[in-house]
């Protein structure tokens, strides 16, 4: 009977995601080519519509948890960790300021357009505020009562924040297509400032609106960025309908100590100061309408992410390579959040993987000319690498047991002791490897904790080693996620993409891709502090 | 140790096919929006390079598996079923028609055009009969030896035939998009002929060429249909890699049986007979450059269409209640090839539902003016919810356990020999509704054996009324998958996709949407049948 529930529910509540999903992309389509026959308030009637019962549907099971006792018994303690959470608000606040503005500035516009166009950021201020308290409250929930029409709720979550972002990405897409293809060598964002607001005899009121207009505008990413957050935390919830999560099956609790380390903080916290300086400049020197300054500072932009993407990619190789002369065990059993986690990071990475190959095809296509496409080039090719290799060692960090203390120089003190120890946890196999271990060993690695209090004070060097390694990844990501999360579009920027691809394609790449880059790189930011803490 | 191998080979082998495809969707659009910097000639190298590369690695696992004994212990009997293998073969024959008619049309460019074109042919061509035999030879596999690279080979396929696939539809799409946009009148297809070939200078030196290329034409649906295939079969080996399947999992052998039933397959007779027959009316008139003609084509071609999908939905829903009402046991335990069948059968229907959805907003944004335009949009809407019931209707088929004969008049015999057989086999819950059952039926079904000949003349009403709407969905799904199959394309004959949407957009969705449709079709004529054997 459980299982028949668990099918049917996914059934339908994948069914009506695929529905609505594909409605909302028709739409989309439509009112792209056609802007007559389906104009953009038809697209806003319809979110408008899913908002609404999304909101109601949210509200219902909020009030719903909290008068019965049994609907939630277990907490999944993996799912909706602070970063995601953290994260949310924040986007989610950039997000209703962007409403704000919108609103303000359709104010502007009443006297001579309908008041409709104000009822959608309305609408959307009021749903973001409810769904950031949902999820903020609700996201470890595994639901036990009224599965299915909790399901079915989730999904409508999740497809009209996948709605949101389709549409955002849309907007921001066309409002960036605006520019006049002829001259590339200004930076086509700072002339697409008057696209959206409506028709052209239709003056604002007051004065204020090309301010809010513009403002807005530069808030389009965090939003797009809050869609894909939620979308995540809601399939997440969606997974652990139903779920009975063992209690025992958490991880000791293990403490952040920093001062066992300090060449790899000290390394990323220069990549930080480095990163950031050099992202204020690009960004004043790129905005410069003056071509020489625009190519220095492509050039310096492109030489800081090489150095760093390159350090970074040496970093992450030595840490595989230890993880490969390392015996530790690695994690048994399954854990379905474990490996929802992987998937999404794993997802995530697609993001800017696209950006990268598309720049490699566009360099080389064109020939390679100049430093600046050569810098491009080489950059495209190691971020591809760093990637790769980034995405292995957090998955294999993510997969280990915590690190257990041992003594090279320590030998058996009762063989037989230790073998019949092994008989009840270990394959016969693994004796060979743990040698080096010693009795009391053993018995921690039975008792599954890791007692790093143990011997505080002398961490193997390989332990270490993996301690730095992570701190400097860490470290390094937070610089790769500041860069473009703040701003910075060097893909516009430098006229390469568009000349190869037609203007269309390459906005569109780069807009889809670069929310999941960043994604990508918060995400690595918290699976690495969790391999630091197990390390 | 076994799992550490499992994540890393699944790892290695997804990065592998993500950096492949990736790479190639950025080379696929390059040459779509850039001719100049991006030739084909660049794209086809690429392809050739991947082709080969899969055609080794296929070789050499053959090899290599006929060698070593123990390569191959298990053979999973639910992949690769025959239709899959048949269809496989099939598409792959017209396929290597069409490769030969290239090959020939380019020989007669060879005087002023470079031989590197008749390469990617030939290649071509070699690589779908080795990879035929290949996937006919090794479609059950569970590889327990060389797990990793294996996985790595079939992730490789999987790619190159996702690759073919891609630069099949986009050419597919450039062809027809070549029509001039003005006259929509007349049907696009019977004008797009001179399109493929070379340059305008060249002229071919023998007088089959407009021949060959009219013909390959033809054939492009059916290598898109094919790569597909292959796809689908790599990915659930990919799957089977490492898997141990449980001998003593099969079904019990269902032996087929079409006496019991009589009106559902008379139904589907008719539905096949009178589909075929307005599908040869339809394919003659609509090229007719009659414009009468086309409309009266149009409107029986969605008149028959209408009437099969209402009839279809109308059984679908029956049988749905028919299984609420039906109290047989789901089947129990995890099987990783159902729920893969289940995924690409329901991944599949995505393709349909997203050309019904374009199609609806199209109409109703364009007003639905003429009774062709009301046809077309409720057409589309009961297609819709035929997809969605037939779904839910194949799925609950297949989770089923195969049908116990009950005697409706009979009681217990023995409550409580019963009672000590439930508490092994049932929860208490389930006797309330097995009250009409009789002992003999308990007994059978804790064996778990449908022995269906035990009382053969007596179906019950369920039972009869199941096969019967089996045995008409089945031939239903078979006429709807002859018509796109061969050839019809309403939504290309019917101008209103291509004036709400810009014609790419509209070719490209029809192009990737209707593939996947003809797939489901073939997909759930199989599973139909499945179905019917054990209702």
């Amino acid at each position: 009977v459980h299982e028949k529930g668990r099918n049917w529910g996914r059934l339908l509540s994948g069914l009506i995601a695929v529905n609505v999903i594909i409605l909302g992309s028709a739409l989309v389509s439509g009112s792209v080519f056609n802007k007559v026959a389906i104009t953009p308030t038809h697209l806003q009637i319809f979110l408008t519509v899913l908002i609404i019962l999304t909101t109601i549907w949210m509200l219902y099971y909020s009030a719903y948890t909290s008068r019965e006792d049994h609907a939630v018994l277990y907490k999944d303690g993996h799912a909706g960790p602070i970063w995601l959470r953290g994260g949310l608000v924040l986007f989610g606040l950039c997000s209703l300021i962007m409403d704000v503005f919108k609103i303000a500035n359709y104010v502007g516009y009443l006297h001579c357009e309908s008041a409709v166009k104000i009822i959608f950021p309305s609408v959307q201020a009021v749903f973001m505020l409810v769904q950031t308290y949902f999820l903020w409250i609700h996201a470890k929930d595994c639901v036990q009562l009224q599965r299915n029409i909790t399901r079915c709720g989730l999904m409508l979550t999740l497809s009209t924040n996948l709605m949101l972002w389709m549409t955002a990405v849309t907007e921001e897409s066309l409002h960036q297509t605006v520019v006049p293809n002829t001259n590339h060598s200004v930076a086509p964002r700072t002339m697409a400032i008057k696209a959206g607001g409506g028709n052209s005899e239709c003056e604002c009121s007051h004065t204020a609106c090309g301010i809010f207009e513009q403002a807005y505008y530069y808030l389009y990413p965090f939003n797009i960025e809050y869609s894909l957050f939620a979308s995540a935390m809601a399939y997440v919830m969606w997974k652990n309908v139903g779920r009975l999560v063992d209690q025992h099956n958490h991880y000791p609790h293990l403490r952040f100590r920093l001062q066992d380390v300090l060449v790899g903080p000290a390394l990323g916290l220069i990549v930080i100061v480095v990163g950031l300086a050099t992202f204020v400049v690009y960004e004043v020197d790129v905005t410069a309408h003056d071509e020489g300054k625009r190519i220095r500072a492509l050039t310096m932009h492109y030489i800081t992410t090489l150095v760093v993407i390159i350090l970074m990619s040496i970093a992450t190789i030595a840490g595989c390579i230890i993880y490969r002369l390392d015996q530790r065990d690695h994690v048994s059993g399954k854990n379905p959040t474990r490996r929802l986690d992987v998937g999404l990071l794993c997802g995530a990475s697609i993001g800017q993987f696209l950006i990268c190959y598309f720049t490699v095809v566009a360099v080389v296509a064109s020939g390679v000319m100049g430093h600046l496409s050569a810098l491009n080039l080489v950059c495209s090719l190691f971020t591809i690498i760093q990637l790769g290799v980034q995405n292995v060692f957090i998955i294999e960090g993510l997969h280990r047991e915590p690190f257990h203390e041992t003594n090279d120089d320590s030998v058996f003190s009762n063989a037989v002791a230790v073998n019949s120890h092994e008989s009840a946890s270990h394959k016969p196999s693994d004796i060979i490897g743990e040698t080096k271990s010693n009795i009391y060993v053993i018995t921690d690695t039975t008792h599954n904790h890791g007692h790093t209090q143990a011997q505080p004070h002398q961490l193997t060097w390989k332990r270490r080693l993996l301690k730095e390694i992570c701190a400097f990844l860490l470290l390094s990501n937070v610089t790769l996620w500041i860069i473009p999360a703040f701003g910075a579009r060097p893909q516009f920027d430098d006229p390469i993409g568009v000349e190869i691809y037609n203007y269309n394609t390459w906005v569109a790449v780069v807009n889809i891709g670069l929310p999941f880059g960043i994604f990508y790189r918060m995400h690595s930011v918290a699976s690495l502090f969790e391999v630091y803490l197990t390390s």
